[in-house]
């Protein structure tokens, strides 16, 4: 049986991403975001949507390019505060002591700190209301070498990401192992 | 340090969507959608991509409404059977032992036994290469009373929501609480 919460904007999980910009005066900016994911393969593409009123969006109306920095839960409060604080008013990365790396295949900086960074070319603004999707092009993951298992793959554990909940304002990490994907539904019935 | 992965669709997290609809003979089904999330809040807005391929995508072109059920981590073996069978040949909310319940506000069919479930009215078709983003306007999110802390507020323990990795193929549970949003950030200095 359920209930009826209204027509929010919750689900769950939404994802906390640090999205690094340069401005006009290539300073570099990082600005959180929890409205966003992949919506395409191939290519592959990521959208971030953002308020107009945000410094990042203003940048990104005359920018090519873009970074997705991925915070792990251990940096809650560093990616909290990139979403409380305009990058008008102050340099974030030097507040939250970061370091901004140039991005490789986009101009657009990325924090070093964080254990995953994407690289987006930007494709496409769409309207969406309130806010402005901004649908890039993923030209590159990166991942910190302490966060890859032996066999060079992303340690999930290591990474431990975290998650939004829009509603209760809440942070929660994404460290802990629930199943193999294409696989523990076919204990259901056999697919083979 | 980091390396790179290349350009892949990889990101932490992503979500796990049942996305709910009826065919056209009023048939109802489910199907698992990773490729999401929210993208604007006035109105309340979310995307969620599918390959054209797919039986829910057909389905979508032809309806106003669609819903995503949000499974919890004791029910990844039937979100993950829901991703692999096509709908087009099997009734896969039977084959789950799930109950379609008719939205309030849509004409599609949401999971009775997901902690989460959300009714959303087709705004829009983007489109992003591979996949079509469903853009769809949040009428109401429902819980499952159960799920419901004494403030009356969702328990993110008890939905203990499914995350996808998509590089790893693995579902990772988001239940642990990390910490308070817009105000951990204020540690890093006072914003008052």
């Amino acid at each position: 049986m359920h209930i009826s919460l209204g027509a929010h904007t919750f689900v769950m999980p939404t994802p906390v991403f640090l999205v690094g910009v340069y401005d006009d005066e290539k300073r570099p900016n990082i600005m959180t975001a929890a409205w966003g994911g992949i919506i395409g393969s191939r290519p592959p593409c990521l959208g971030v949507s953002l308020r107009p009123a945000t410094w990042t969006h203003r940048c990104l109306m005359t920018r090519a390019g873009f970074t997705v920095s991925i915070p792990s839960a251990a940096q809650a409060a560093q990616a909290d505060y990139a979403g409380i604080v305009s990058g008008e008013k102050e340099n974030k990365f030097e507040t939250l002591r970061l370091t901004p790396i140039p991005g490789e295949h986009v101009d657009a900086p990325y924090v070093a700190e964080c254990p995953l960074a994407l690289e987006l070319s930007l494709r496409q603004r769409v309207e969406a209301g309130s806010h402005t999707q901004f649908v890039g092009e993923i030209m590159d993951v990166k991942i910190r070498k302490d966060c890859l298992n032996p066999d060079g793959m992303p340690d999930m554990a290591k990474i431990n990401a975290l998650a939004y909940s829009p509603l209760t304002r809440e942070y929660y990490a994404v460290g802990e192992f629930a199943a193999r994907a294409f696989a523990v539904g076919k204990t259901i019935r056999s697919l083979d």
